[in-house]
C-alpha cells in the first residue's frame, strides 16, 4: 500500500480507525442495551447503570458483583505474521498474552478479577490450523496469561469464516467473567482533589495503534526488520507482551487499599486517563521515558507529540489514582510483581473543566476530544 | 466462485470447513485449559471438569454455578448482506437474534440461564458502521434477542480489523455469563435406558451450514432470489432468524423437570444428539418434516440424507432427553412459547455402543463420526 502524500504525518484516523463512525452505532447500542437491564430482576440482581460507560460491565448481585468483558486483540496478529514470514519465530505466545491482556486489563478498572477467560479464534480457512507451531505457541502463550490472570481458561470459539476473514490471518478476542468480592473491592468514580496518579509501567505498544504501526512498517526500507536505536528490529518491539496487571489490583485491593479510579491505557491513549465521567483536571507533571518504540514511531510516521500521547500508551500502560498514603505501599506492590511505576501528577478540581494537561510536553486535551467512554 | 465439478454432491468439508484440520488444535487448548483448573480455588470455586468438552463452561460456586459461553455466528451475514443487495431489506434483525441464539442456546443446554450477553461486532473498516439503517436492525434485533433470553445486554467490543476482516462484512460474536441457581437446576449428563428424545422445532436452518448453502445459492441460476415451493425466496428462507429456547428451559426447570441431558442441535447435526460421553444408542423412530429450506437444499446441492441429517438440524433444533413421565409437561411448556414438539425416539443402552439410528431414513451414525464433543 502507498501513501498518496508519504511524508505527511500520519493521524489515527488516516490509519483507518474512525471512532467517529462508529459513535451513532455505539450509543445506539448503550442505549438498547441498557433498556434490558430490567431482565436482571428475576435473578434479584441489578445493573450498576454508571459501569456502562467503564471498560467492564458490572451486576450488583447481594454479596457480589458479576462482572463481564468482552474483548479483542486488534490487528496486532498480522505484525507476528509478518514478522514470523521474516524470521520463522511465530511471536503467537506473545499474542496469546496480548489477547487476555486485553480483557483482564479492562476488567481489572473496577476492581473485578478475573474468573473464567474464553478465547475466541476466527479463522478464514481451516488451513489455518495446520501449522502446528504457531498454534502450541498461541496455545502457550494464552495459558500464561491465564495464569498470570489467576483465571481459568473457560474454552472458547474458532469459527471459520470464509470471506469474511482473510485466509491467512486471524480475529483473536475473547471474554472474561469476573467477580468483586467482598462488594468493598469495587473501585468507583469517587476521584477526589487531590488524588495522585500512579503510572504502571507499559512494556511497549500492547495491542493499541498496531494499524498505525504498520502503515509505518509500510513506509521503512528495511520494514519490520528495521533495527531500533538499541538494535532490535522494529517488530520484534512492537510485539513485546502485554503486561497483565492483574496481580497488582489484586494485592492491591487485598491490601485494603481500593484506588479511587484506574484507567486502562488503550486507544485514545492519554486523552483516557479522563475516562471518568465528573469533570476534573488530571495534571501531570511526571513522563515516563517512553519505551524505543514509541520514538522511534513518532520519527518515522512522523507522529507529533500531541498525535501519540492522545493515541498510544507512551509508556504508561495504567493508571491508579490513589489516597496520597497509599502510594508508597501501591509502588511496592507493583514492583514486587515487576512492574515500575511513576508517580506522574495530580487530580484538580476545577469545577466543570474536564482535561488532561501534560505540562512537561505542553499538550493539553480537553474533555470533548475523548469521544468514547 | 465456480466449482470443478458443479454437479458432484456438495459435502461440508468440501464447503470449506475441515473439522479434522481444528481438531489438533482443539484438544492442545482443552488440555491447557484444563491445566488451569487450580486457578479458580482462590475463590473458593472448581471446575465441573465435565463441563469441558460440553457447550458452556461451568464453574462450582458454593451456592451455584457459574457458565461462560463464547459463540459466534458463522458465515450467516454474508447471506443477509447478498439479500440486502437483492431486496434492500437487511435482515440484520435476524443476525442480531442469531447471532444471540448462537450464545445462549448453547448455554441452556447445561441449564444454565443467560445474565449478561456482549456483543462482538468485528468489521474491516469504519465505513460499515456507516449504514445506519443495517445497524439500526442489528441493535434491535439483538436487544430483542436477549429480552427473549432473559437476559441483559452487558456491553460489547466493536474493533476495525483492516486487513483481516473484509472490507464490506463483518464477524458477529459474543460471550455470556450465565448462572444455575439452585444448583439443583444443573442438566447432568445422567441419562439412562428408557429415555425420551423430545425435539423442539427448528424455524430453518438457524446459523450452521451456511457455508454449504452460499455454495448451493451459486449454483442456482437466479441465486438467492429462487423461489422454493412456497414461493419464498431461497435467501429469505434461509434467514429465518433461530429460535431462542432459554424459556423453554428456564420454565422446564422451574416446574422442577431437569432433562436428563440435552443437545443444541448445531454444527454436526444429529450426530450431535450422542455428543454425551458415555455411551448410548441414540434411536429416533420419528423425524420432524423438515422446513421447506432442507429438502430445497438437498435437491439443489445435491447433498444426500446422510450428509444432510449429519451436518444441518433438519427441522430439530434442540434436543430434550427426559424421563417419560415428564414428556407431556416439557411439550406444554415448549408449545406454550410456541415452540413445536416431536417425540422423536428413546435411548437405549447397548454395552459399549453408541450410535444415532434414524430409522425412518435408515441412516445410522457411528460414535466416532463426532470428532468433536
Amino acid at each position: 500500500m502507498k501513501d498518496e502524500a508519504s511524508d505527511a504525518p500520519l493521524t489515527y484516523a488516516a490509519s483507518g480507525v474512525d471512532y467517529d463512525l462508529m459513535d451513532p452505532f455505539k450509543r445506539m447500542a448503550q442505549q438498547a442495551a441498557r433498556a434490558t437491564a430490567g431482565n436482571l430482576a428475576h435473578f434479584g440482581f441489578q445493573e450498576v447503570a454508571a459501569s456502562r460507560g467503564e471498560s467492564a460491565y458490572l451486576i450488583e448481585a447481594p454479596d457480589a458483583y458479576l462482572a463481564h468483558v468482552e474483548e479483542g486483540l486488534g490487528t496486532k496478529n498480522l505484525v507476528a505474521d509478518a514478522m514470523y514470514r521474516l524470521t520463522g519465530r511465530t511471536f503467537y505466545d506473545h499474542i496469546g498474552q496480548d489477547t487476555v491482556a486485553m480483557i483482564v486489563n479492562d476488567l481489572i478498572t473496577v476492581g473485578a478479577m478475573p474468573v473464567s477467560i474464553a478465547m475466541h479464534l476466527a479463522v478464514g480457512t481451516s488451513e489455518w490450523f495446520a501449522d502446528t507451531q504457531r498454534v502450541a505457541d498461541l496455545v502457550r502463550g494464552f495459558q500464561h496469561a491465564c495464569n498470570l490472570s489467576r483465571a481459568v481458561w473457560g474454552g472458547g470459539e474458532t469459527p471459520t469464516l470464509r470471506k469474511i476473514v482473510a485466509p491467512d490471518t486471524a480475529v483473536l478476542a475473547g471474554s472474561a467473567m469476573g467477580i468483586i468480592r467482598p462488594k468493598e473491592r469495587l473501585i468507583r468514580a469517587n476521584l477526589a482533589e487531590g488524588d495522585v496518579i500512579l503510572f504502571l509501567a507499559a512494556s511497549g505498544i500492547h495491542a493499541n495503534g498496531l494499524t498505525l504501526a504498520q502503515r509505518i512498517a509500510e513506509r521503512l526500507p528495511q520494514g519490520y526488520l528495521t533495527p531500533l536505536p538499541d538494535g532490535r528490529p522494529y517488530g520484534e518491539a512492537l510485539l513485546d507482551p502485554t503486561p497483565i496487571y492483574v496481580p497488582v489490583l489484586d494485592d492491591l485491593l487485598s491490601a485494603g487499599i481500593v484506588p479511587h479510579y484506574t484507567a486502562n491505557v488503550t486507544g485514545h491513549g492519554w486523552r483516557k486517563l479522563m475516562r471518568a465521567s465528573e469533570p476534573f483536571v488530571y495534571v501531570i507533571d511526571r513522563i515516563p521515558e517512553p519505551p524505543p518504540i514509541f520514538p522511534f514511531m513518532q520519527e518515522h510516521g512522523p507522529i507529533t507529540d500531541e498525535e501519540a500521547y492522545g493515541n498510544l500508551n507512551m509508556g504508561a500502560g495504567f493508571a491508579l489514582y490513589l489516597a496520597p498514603e497509599h502510594v508508597e505501599q501501591a509502588q511496592a506492590i507493583a514492583e514486587s510483581h515487576g512492574i515500575g511505576t511513576l508517580v506522574a501528577g495530580t487530580v484538580e478540581k476545577r469545577g466543570d473543566d474536564k482535561r488532561v494537561v501534560i505540562r512537561p510536553k505542553g499538550i493539553e486535551y480537553a474533555g470533548e476530544t475523548l469521544g468514547v467512554r
